[in-house]
């Protein structure tokens, strides 16, 4: 049995349950750890579902940021900085990751608060994930309103990259399945994945 | 063991190394058939993995397309029209949808062409897929160049909405999993997800 909704239902829900299920529909999502550092040295780690590739040449990506929400800070942090740290996450600690997304206030570092430790490389501005085997320094390149809800797309263009050796194809593929990266749903649903398999390049003629 | 990769090693990669490790690095994605309609009734579809959520209120989100690529028929049908679907893949059809991604001529529908049925709910314009059983219609809202490469950002709003009963949670939550919804991650990559828990809303002082 299938359920039909249109944009007058949508509207009519109570909010947190429209946010729960729009949420959920847009598909699996990349949740990382977004890690970051005010001019005073003060660290911030937050969780967030909404980064997407923008493209390998230049290498950059996108992050949507609701600006009068927990991740303002992240936000205000890049804005004065110009550099982040985008840390994938392991089963092993999501619940820790999950806990960054608590209000704290801006004084207390979700690394300590969640339990998970910063660490620095190579001179780059902001904190890693320690905990994190896949980790990426990003640079602020643009930041673009999107008017129609006043979220903000930042783009960060990838500056460096760490990346556990076995799990690296000889192609460029990243294998983030065997590197135990988890993905996630909605607004609080975490899962780990299972390979299907890897397909050719699509062709016409379909041999 | 980890390797580490600065923007000059990057940059000096081969093209397809770079474009399969920098998609890949992101994290898991979500995958989704595109379906779309001219002006003159020629049907297109097109598998992307570049949807993400924007917002809930109102029910927002974005797709970055390459109008020079294979995605240049679905951008110039949504221009045109205003229209589009998104509907999620499962396993059973997995490669069906990844030969949408081949580069048929205009003339030809991908869904024919991969073995995928259209189908038709409550006059919305454009073509859902029948295979799926998640299925949203998108009415065009914005489109705005990201002159760093090129690419193009489409916002959408959700106009229509279908989805299997026994997957909708009490709070709005829709259950991927059950349904049986896929994720990918790099150019070619597919994954089934396994739950592994959801959490409740964090709060700082933690119990």
């Amino acid at each position: 049995m299938s359920l039909y909704f249109d944009y007058d239902h949508i509207m009519a829900w109570e909010q947190r349950y429209r946010a729960s299920l729009i949420n959920s529909l847009g598909g699996f999502k990349s949740v990382v750890l977004v890690g970051t550092k005010n001019s005073k040295g003060q660290e911030n780690l937050a969780i967030f579902s909404s980064l997407f590739h923008i493209g390998a040449n230049p290498p950059l990506c996108g992050l949507i940021i609701r600006p009068d929400s927990v991740e303002r800070h992240t936000f205000e942090n890049i804005m004065e900085t110009g550099f982040y740290t985008i840390n994938h996450i392991k089963e092993s600690f999501y619940q820790e990751a999950h806990q960054t997304s608590a209000r704290y206030p801006r004084e207390v570092s979700e690394f300590s608060a969640s339990g998970l430790n910063s660490m620095y490389k190579n001179d780059f501005f902001a904190p890693f994930v320690q905990e994190s085997n896949i980790q990426i320094g990003l640079s602020l390149q643009e930041k673009l309103e999107l008017k129609i809800n006043g979220t903000i797309l930042l783009i960060g263009k990838i500056e460096m990259i760490v990346i556990p050796e076995n799990c690296l194809g000889r192609d460029g593929f990243v294998d983030l399945t065997s590197a135990g990266t988890i993905t996630c749903s909605g607004l609080d649903s975490y899962h780990r994945t299972e390979k299907i398999g890897r397909l050719p390049y699509a062709k016409i003629s379909r041999e």
